[in-house]
């Protein structure tokens, strides 16, 4: 059988800075940042199944990644736990929605913990093969399963 | 010597069912496809050849695709030969360029169906390496030839 | 006090076909169409209004355009009624999501027809400036309120 | 002669909260804003000056803009007065960048004030025309001279 | 009847080079031009017309334009009239196609030589409403018919 | 530790010929280009370093190759060695930038070119992994490490 890739388009509006850093990124700033999920798999090929030449339904992979990460993620502030983070606290319904992370929240970092999310929740016989995160329209990080 | 993938977009506008299925995409509904075919050689090296410095011309790549692709299913419909893809032919001038086809049209089997017209028709020296096709703006699927 | 637009995008999947015509489009295929909605008012300036500063909340123009348009056009087949379409019937459930409406689906009908639906949608206030529709990444038809 | 527009694209990013808003946008959060400024006047037609034929360098107009609105808004954080944004002083170095503002910072309000400072900065026998600002790559605000 | 505006997209590879100019485009460099040309006019309501529903067929404004800008200033080198232009016919084959233009070619001046080249060629009932030329992804000059 | 890549982009405004050609290219004329640098490696994890989540700064990677391809090739002329180029030299001003390469200026021994360059410049832990080049929207030549 054919091994093919399917990839979804995400995106969310989020705020972040990196802590102990020395560029303009250690001060409270935001993305529009875009998501690429691609898992890989053999499309079904059995005229009976509903999914028939699917590898997965692009609505199921859309909701996967909606539910455990965009809603999440969106309209929120991700700040790293060393970071005075407390004092954010004070701020009250502007911090109603947030994160605060056991690593710094480098698109690098980011990428890494987004693949842990979705890696567990794909259905068998599909995998995980690449998830690319682009801060801003010029810059991205990405995990492939090829490389690890 | 280096190897250079060399990649070429096309788009074109078609119409698709998919049949026995249970969203949306069961209806007859519509998509611009968004197309790239990414070839892999090593760059001639040649000064006399006209074609010094290319894996394949842009423009030939362009026109075997163009050929054997887009002119066809541009301006189509395409229907699984298990649908009742007989009473279309009552249509008459609004089903003439159609395709009934031996797979559900998702987006990873017509890859699939691609993949196979593009291999057959490259140039020797020039291999198929990936060719991706975005069903939406946020959906595709992909063959790639280190996968299978 | 200043006026400003206000624009939202949308996307939709759809199939239609020109009746009696004489190009490619007379054949049923499809399109990713894509909308922009842009209306003019005066941003509310008014610190205890939980819309301050806006002429509409994003979100509501969101949603009466998705509600009216996206979510009836998408994923559905166009048609005029003059074309043979009660034999598209016979085609059950392929043929759930369809649209018999009494203009040929031409890109600019079809904008005349979203204008009329979306302007009297609107809160008071709040005025329809512009609707632009992308049949293809390189064709668009678009009714501005300047010109009517 | 002829009057001839010009435009210029700039991005920038920036976090921001609504204050006293009903929606996910009062959480601090950000975005990925694209900003385009266009200005209208007669192309120089004096072919002993350097500028012959521009309305105004391309390279003047990102100048005066960059220096004015993209390097000081990008990488910061915006706020209303009236929110209560003393207790951000707090974070220091992740609060090094920040525009307390008099207006809540919606995409509408955003583009008035920039518009208000652009305008004072542009040479004699240029106009601004319009300046349109990409909240998200779906939501947009617009000032346009003819409309005030 | 309704006002629709229709626009049409195109892009051509050039070379040019602006004499007497004291920034980097002084030297003989190239662009992607992007070029969108929108016209204006009433949809055709005669269901016994052929092109029922158009201000003018898509494919007829691509034409026009194609023929007589897109297909003349692809792969070309433009130059003004006073820059040392005749040594360059000593380059032969690489100077097979050029335009000795007598204008500097700013894309300001290109728009406008587009226009008067386009006004010529639209049918009865069908205006010229907006030329729109992009020299580089975030640099653009525009004619519109409302401020000439 | 995970292996992670990082990509940046960047665009230059470059005219090309090419020599002993039989297409539209053997004429001066000229791109957009647009540049993808990807490298790969470990993001550093250590939170007393400056430089914690990330592979290698984006800003460093942006200035990397801004300085040696960005800032060298754009606006500039680039022509094979055995094109008839020095009749170019008494072009002077509108000559002032421009390379004289030892190979045939095509998009794929462009991309071999910048892999050249870019390979010495990367810092120690931090590999290659692609260069994509894109001569015109629907072209582009690509060298990834995994190939070679």
């Amino acid at each position: 059988m054919t091994k093919i890739r399917v990839t979804k388009f995400y995106d969310f509006e989020m705020a972040h800075a990196l802590w102990n850093y020395d560029g303009l990124c250690k001060n409270i700033h935001g993305h529009s940042y875009k998501l690429y999920v691609t898992v890989i798999g053999e499309p079904i090929d059995d005229e009976n199944n509903l999914k028939n030449g699917m590898v997965i339904d692009f609505s199921d992979l859309k909701s996967i990644v909606k539910d455990q990460i965009v809603d999440k993620f969106d309209h929120s502030f991700v700040v790293y736990k060393n970071a005075p983070h407390k004092k954010l606290l004070e701020l009250n319904e502007m911090y109603a929605r947030h994160h605060v992370v056991d690593f710094q929240p480098t698109c690098e970092n980011l990428v890494v913990h987004f693949v842990n999310i979705i890696r567990s929740l794909l259905p068998e016989g599909v995998k995980l093969k690449n998830v690319k995160l682009y801060e801003t329209a010029s810059s991205s990080a990405e995990w492939d399963a090829d490389d690890n």
